[in-house]
C-alpha cells in the first residue's frame, strides 16, 4: 500500500473539491493525542516508545472496523530516505518524524484521508484531510477515529486543561485546524501581508506550503488556530470557517481588480506562465510553484485554456524533488534530472 | 508603389534565399556617386540641391529601360515621419537621409532591390540587395544602374583617385560592399567579440542592425568593407566573400558544439524563447528580436518546428516599433500598443 500511496501523484481524497476557483485546496483536523501512564515522546525512554509503537500496530482492525477504510502501518525506519522525504511532500508525515527512525510509524488510510502519525512529538498525531473547504468533515471524520481509538485505550486527559500534550501550546483540545489556500491574485496585488497581519491578530497562523518557517511558495498558504485551550472545537472550527471564507472574498475581489486594471499585462504574465510551462525543458521546483500558480489562476479566471484534468494539487504535489525522485522511481537523481524530469511531466499534463 | 513598399513586411527580392541555415540574410552593393560640376550636397548649395533633385526624378525612364523593373520616385517631404522611419527599418535610406527633407529623395525599384539615394551625403547612393551571400550578383546588377545613369550624366572622376566623393573615406571605388548575418551560436558562446577584432584587423567593420552604433539586436551583424582606395571591386568583392564564408564555417562550427555541450540547457533555452513567442500578449522590440533570433537558430537546427513560411527576416523587419505603426496603419502608438501588435504579428505567424 505503501507503494501505491507513494506512487500516486493525487490522493483520492484531493479530487472532488467542489470549489469552482480553485481558491481552498483543502483542509485539515489534527488532534494529538496521548496515552495515560506511558512517558511523552520526547522523554526519549525505550520503553515507552516501544509501548506506543505496539498500540499503533495494533490499530488496524478497530480502525478499519471504525472508518470502513484499508489502514496500514509503516515503519518509518523501514523506509529509505527519499521515501520519507516523500510523505512529508505529501503532508502525510511532519519533517520531524521523518528524522527519528526507530519506533517511529505512519498509519494511513488507502485514500490517504487519515493518516495517523505515532511516537511524534506526541503519542499519536490523528490527522484527517478533506479537498475544499470541509473542516466540519473533517472533524468528525477525526472524531469516529479518536473515538474508536479511546474505547480501546486510556488518553491522559485533565478535568481543567484537557487532552495533555507534550508541549503546552496544544494542551486543551489538543486540535489544529487547517485550510490550505491558493492566493494567487492576494500575493500578486502585494495585499497579502496585510491580511496575513490580521488573521495573525485574530490569533490564528499563517504559512506557506511546508509549515513553519517554509515561504508561500506557488503562492500557497496554510492557515491554522493557534490557541487550543478556552475555546472548543467547535468554536475554534466556526470561526476557521468564517476566516477562510473572508480570505476567499478578498481573494475573488482581487482577481476582479486584476480583470479591471491593464488587463492585458496581467494577461501577458499568465500566458508567458503557460508558455513555458508548456515548453520549457527543464524546470527548478520553485519555478515551477510559481508558473503553475499563474497558471491554475488563468485557468480559474478563464484566460488561460484549462487543463485536460484537474491536475494543479496533483502537479504542486508530483514537482516536489523528493516525490519527483520516487516517481522517477530513481532513488538518486541529480539537480538537472530533476529539472528535466519535471519538465517532461508537466508538459505531458498540458499536451 | 510607396504604399506597397511600405506595407510589405519583407521585400520580394529577400525571399529567395538558399542558404538553409539562414546565416547569412543578404548582400548589398552601395556605390558613392557625384555629378560633374555639381557643389557637393554637404556644401547646403540650394541650386546644386535642386540641380541633382531634377536629375533623379529624371532617372525613371533610363532606370526602366536599363534594368526592366518598374521604379518610382519618393520625395521624402510629402512623407509622414513614420513612413520616413519606416523607411530607414527596411533598410531603404539611411537614418541621415530621414533628417533632411527638401530636395532629399529616394527611387526604388518595386521589389526593393535597386534602392538609389538622392542628395544623401553624396549626390547619388546606388545600393542593389541580394538574399543570401550573393555579392557578385548585387555588384553586377548595380553597375547595370551605374552604366545607365553614367550614360546620360558625367560623374565627378578622378583619373588617380577614382570616382569623387563628399567625404574623402569612401573615394576610389565609392563602393561599399556589405553582408548581413544571424550568428547567434557565435554570440551565445561568446567567441563572436574575438571574431569582430580579426575581422576589424583585415580591414573590415561590423555592426548591428541598424549600422554604426547600434548594437547586434537579435544577433544580427553587418560586415562591410572600410577601404575604398587602392583595391579594386573584384578584390574587394572577393575577400569580402572569403571573409564571410569564414565567419559562416564558424557559427557552424559553434552550432555544432552547441549540440555536444548540455544540450538540454540549450534546448530549453531555445524552447522557452518559442513558448514566449508563441503566448505572450506585449513583446518590446527589443525582447522580440532576441526571442526571434533564438527561434530561428532552433528551427535553423531541427530542434524547433519551423515557421509556416520562411519568415524570420520579415518578423524582424515588421516588429520595429515604426515599420509596426506603418503597417498597423497607424500614425500614433503607444509603446504598449505598440507591444501588444508586436506580440500578435508573432504569434499569427506562429499559430
Amino acid at each position: 500500500m505503501l507503494d501505491k500511496i507513494l506512487d500516486a501523484p493525487l490522493s483520492e481524497w484531493l479530487k472532488d473539491t467542489n470549489d469552482k476557483e480553485h481558491i481552498v485546496i483543502s483542509s485539515r483536523i489534527r488532534l494529538a493525542r496521548n496515552f495515560k501512564d506511558i512517558l511523552f515522546t520526547n522523554r526519549n525512554d525505550e520503553e515507552s516508545l516501544k509501548k506506543v509503537d505496539a498500540i499503533g500496530k495494533g490499530l488496524l482492525s478497530t480502525l478499519r472496523q471504525a472508518d470502513s477504510k484499508e489502514f496500514s502501518n509503516i515503519s518509518l525506519d523501514k523506509l529509505s530516505d527519499v521515501e520519507r522525504a516523500a510523505l512529508v511532500e505529501k503532508h502525510l508525515i511532519s519533517p520531524a518524524l521523518a528524522e527519528k527512525l526507530l519506533y517511529r510509524g505512519l498509519i494511513v488510510s488507502a485514500d490517504g484521508s487519515v493518516a495517523i502519525m505515532v511516537n511524534e512529538e506526541d503519542h499519536l498525531r490523528i490527522q484527517t484531510m478533506e479537498a475544499g473547504l470541509n473542516l466540519r468533515k473533517a472533524y468528525e471524520h477525526a472524531i469516529v477515529i479518536d473515538d474508536a481509538i479511546e474505547a480501546k485505550h486510556s488518553y491522559a486527559f485533565h478535568e481543567t486543561y484537557g487532552y495533555l500534550t507534550a508541549c503546552p501550546t496544544n494542551v486543551g483540545t489538543g486540535m489544529r485546524a487547517s485550510v490550505m489556500l491558493h492566493l494567487p491574485a492576494l500575493a500578486m496585488t502585494e495585499k497579502i501581508n496585510r491580511l496575513i497581519r490580521s488573521i495573525i491578530q485574530l490569533g490564528y497562523s499563517v504559512r506557506g506550503l511546508y509549515g513553519e518557517g517554509s515561504e508561500a511558495l506557488g503562492h500557497i498558504f496554510q492557515v491554522s488556530n493557534q490557541r487550543t485551550l478556552g475555546a472548543s472545537e467547535d468554536e475554534t472550527i466556526e470561526q476557521l470557517q468564517k476566516i477562510v471564507e473572508g480570505i476567499v472574498a478578498e481573494e475573488q475581489k482581487c482577481r476582479t481588480a486584476l480583470q479591471q486594471g491593464d488587463v492585458e499585462a496581467f494577461e501577458d504574465r499568465l500566458w508567458r506562465s503557460y508558455g513555458v510551462l508548456k515548453y520549457a525543458r527543464r524546470i527548478s521546483g520553485q519555478e515551477a510553484l510559481s508558473l503553475l500558480s499563474d497558471a491554475q489562476l488563468g485557468m480559474d479566471m478563464g484566460i488561460l485554456p484549462t487543463w485536460k484534468s484537474d491536475v494543479f494539487n496533483e502537479l504542486v504535489a508530483t514537482t516536489r524533488p523528493n516525490f519527483l525522485s520516487k516517481y522517477a522511481e530513481k532513488d538518486t537523481m541529480t539537480s538537472s534530472e530533476r529539472d528535466s524530469y519535471r519538465a517532461k511531466i508537466i508538459r505531458q499534463k498540458l499536451d
